[in-house]
């Protein structure tokens, strides 16, 4: 199983001003978490409560189908392509870019045996999508669309310029190259696909884009490169069975939720640094990025009190920042908490040569990349202690497609508990609706002339300095 | 040129608890900022000062050098490699993958115009290693390993595995594929250069790593890779001379200094954020993540005086981080600066075809990607104004060499003047000695069984909670 350490957040090891007092703290919040997790677990099948994710782990009917659809197109495509913002593209590309051998795209196809390639469109930069849209056989590609709304105005622009342009190639057998993914009964995307005739996969009702990895959203480009989604989902149950383990003593994803809230609240540390010693896991930052920000930088408590909270995710990467954050990590406001992400088995091993022996370099002669790495994030933690910074530890057995589904399923429940222990919503974002309106009065959709002319008066003003 | 538009940091756009009162803060600070650009301008050429990034534009000698040897080696690669961590890879990656095509490395040969791919290998994760080596021809890749202290352990590892490969496949040969770019006189890469007899191409004294983009560090790959460095340093010029006005009425760099030195000391703004409106300047977030952070983030002042400065910067992109950031950018803790980078006119356009006209998106038909992404940025910024978020527009004509050059020697100096207006050096990064030091102890390199025996005691010291 994956496993917390947080003996550095501790007053014993890095002091009282910037350590907790932990044993009392456990003590305090062990009812408060008990009730956090025992409400989770009983109201998680009422509708509206957003908790649906939490059946993420028993989705047998999903994998059915997926394993049918991605079994019935092996071999037939060359790239897969998705069309997604946010949610919809995060978690799927954290975990392909985990789970698959690194430098994937850059495989042969017998290396990738016969799977396709696969490309994350998550962003709507005109010079990008062209070149995208230059380098891809569009007969030999598989497209994606995944909004949940079935409205993300990006995902529907970029979708509106693949289909009249596979249409144009391909003829009326375009259809055969598109999927969509989208709500079961609402939005344009679901309407279209019914009139078009793409072969559709639906996201539950009561599950958040950011929440949603686990279902269709990231299953299906999962499978349809070959990675075995069961495992996926074996390792989102054996964590969801832990994660059920109402006492704190017990439960690591209620104890890192207690370490951040506290952190937050009693120390001051405003910044969760997520920082994964492995390159295969530089995206799943990102992912935690969005699901950390997004479900807990909220205005208003359940109360409608102003409350404006919400630490800032940053995503850091070992050994590469390094040489680029620690200094302001160490010296800096101590104003973060660090989350060391490592991994105990590499799937490879690489020998530094025994060259150079009577160099200043003779110290790296027959040792592996395997111990300079690691002695590179034991040392950065241990310089971190000597500056009084608080961190943690998560350590996973290796990279697997179980154990990642256990990492980000224990990471969607500590976010759930973070949110109840602010007493926020974690799983709306009221404060992302005006700027979409603003965007639709932009583009001149009707109803939003109001908000055209707010927006006009705002750009314009001119400020005398 | 360039332009700065602050005025979404002023109270009169954003009232007086988070907005600045500009007017008065350029009248009060006049003087200082004077002194400052004086200062920098008088003393760049002194040893010691570590300002020779100040006479970037003006590298005639290094220019032709690397022309010369792009020249000569032209048509004979298909892959660059470059070995550097932090500053010896930042500033190439960011400016590569801007200026070239986007994609660059999946277009065919031709469509590259014969100029290699180009990898940049800035992390030892072994995994991530043993994969680049199999998918890499190395008898047609050029590796350039770039350290200025010539000993950094990472990247003098990632050497010694890729020297013994290639002399295994290609014999005494090798030498050829191998480029060094370090200090002329100290450290075991120049050394071994020697030894070797590698090409060589040496940084300037006074010039720190992350300082060291317009150095041979970045020129060398941008020539390799046919961008025009005669373009980027005209760029750094132009700007070197627009920045060389001591009044801050005229001088954005300055400008900006000022504004996230006031945005931090006097209203708490303790996060910088970098968001490119462009997937292509993605990496130019990084870039400034690292300079921003090893710049400013310091325990002591000149004086000796405890402060731990330093804003924490973070990188978003545009469109892409709506999706995951500004929730909480609108209504976490009003604790963050943003600075959007936005681009005047894309390479490219690409039109929303005119189709579903009669559906729920018909407000997108005709329209093009470039109007949605702009109209995406402006809503965003309305909305942030909304929110009384302080943020600052950095506009640039277009995405070209020259800009480029301009940008970052922009972010250059504003660094060097925040570091003058905190009273730090912005220059060193005595905070990750230390961790140098236990990884050493922890590889067993002579003389530092000392920092061994602390590094065990803190590591092992079991906790009980």
């Amino acid at each position: 199983m994956i496993e917390l350490n947080y003996r550095n957040i501790t007053k014993e090891v890095i002091g009282e001003e910037n350590g907790l007092d932990l044993s009392k703290e456990f003590k305090d919040y062990k009812d408060t978490i008990k009730k956090i997790i025992t409400d989770l677990n009983s109201n998680k099948d009422k509708p509206g409560q957003n908790l649906q994710w939490m059946n993420s782990g028993y989705n047998e009917e999903t994998i059915w189908y997926v394993k049918e659809y991605a079994a019935m197109v092996e071999n037939r495509f060359d790239n897969i392509l998705i069309l997604g913002m946010g949610g919809s593209a995060l978690g799927g590309k954290a975990l392909c870019e985990a789970i698959l051998p690194p430098y994937w795209n850059y495989l042969t196809k017998e290396q990738r045996n016969n799977y396709p390639r696969i490309f994350f469109l998550d962003n709507i930069d005109p010079d990008q999508m062209n070149a995208l849209l230059s380098i891809l056989d569009l007969k030999k590609t598989l497209v994606n669309v995944i909004t949940k709304s079935g409205s993300t105005a990006e995902v529907m622009a970029q979708y509106m310029i693949l289909k009249d342009k596979m249409e144009k190639e391909l003829g009326d057998d375009y259809r055969k190259n598109v999927i969509a993914t989208t709500d079961k009964n609402i939005g344009i995307l679901k309407q279209l696909s019914d009139q078009e005739g793409y072969k559709t996969f639906y996201i539950p009702d009561d599950i958040g884009g950011r929440f949603s990895v686990f279902s269709a959203v990231g299953l299906l480009p999962f499978a349809l490169v070959g990675i075995d989604i069961e495992e996926i989902t074996q390792g989102v149950k054996d964590m969801d069975l832990e994660l059920k383990n109402t006492n704190i003593e017990s439960n690591i994803a209620a104890q890192n939720a207690l370490i951040h809230f506290l952190m937050d609240v009693k120390k001051g540390k405003k910044i969760s640094v997520m920082m994964p010693y492995s390159n295969r896991l530089r995206y799943i930052a990102d992912w935690y990025c969005q699901l950390w920000a997004e479900s807990l930088g909220k205005e208003k408590d359940k109360n409608n009190n102003t409350v404006n909270t919400g630490q800032t995710p940053v995503k850091a990467i070992g050994v590469t920042d390094q040489h680029s954050q620690i200094q302001l990590y160490n010296e800096g406001p101590n104003d973060k908490i660090i989350n060391f992400l490592r991994i105990k088995e590499f799937d490879t091993k690489l020998e530094i040569p025994n060259i150079f022996e009577y160099t200043g370099i003779s110290y790296l002669c027959g040792k592996s990349i395997n111990q300079l790495f690691n002695a590179e994030a034991d040392s950065t933690m241990a310089s971190l202690i000597d500056y009084k910074r608080p961190n943690v530890t998560i350590t996973i057995p290796k990279i697997s497609a179980y154990y990642l589904g256990q990492l980000l399923y224990m990471f969607e429940v500590q976010t759930a508990i973070t949110g109840a222990l602010y007493n926020i919503d974690p799983f709306d974002q009221p404060g992302v609706e005006q700027s979409k309106n603003y965007t639709y009065a932009l583009m001149g959709r009707i109803g939003y002339e109001d908000s055209a002319n707010e927006l006009k008066e705002k750009l314009l003003t001119e400020i005398n300095i």
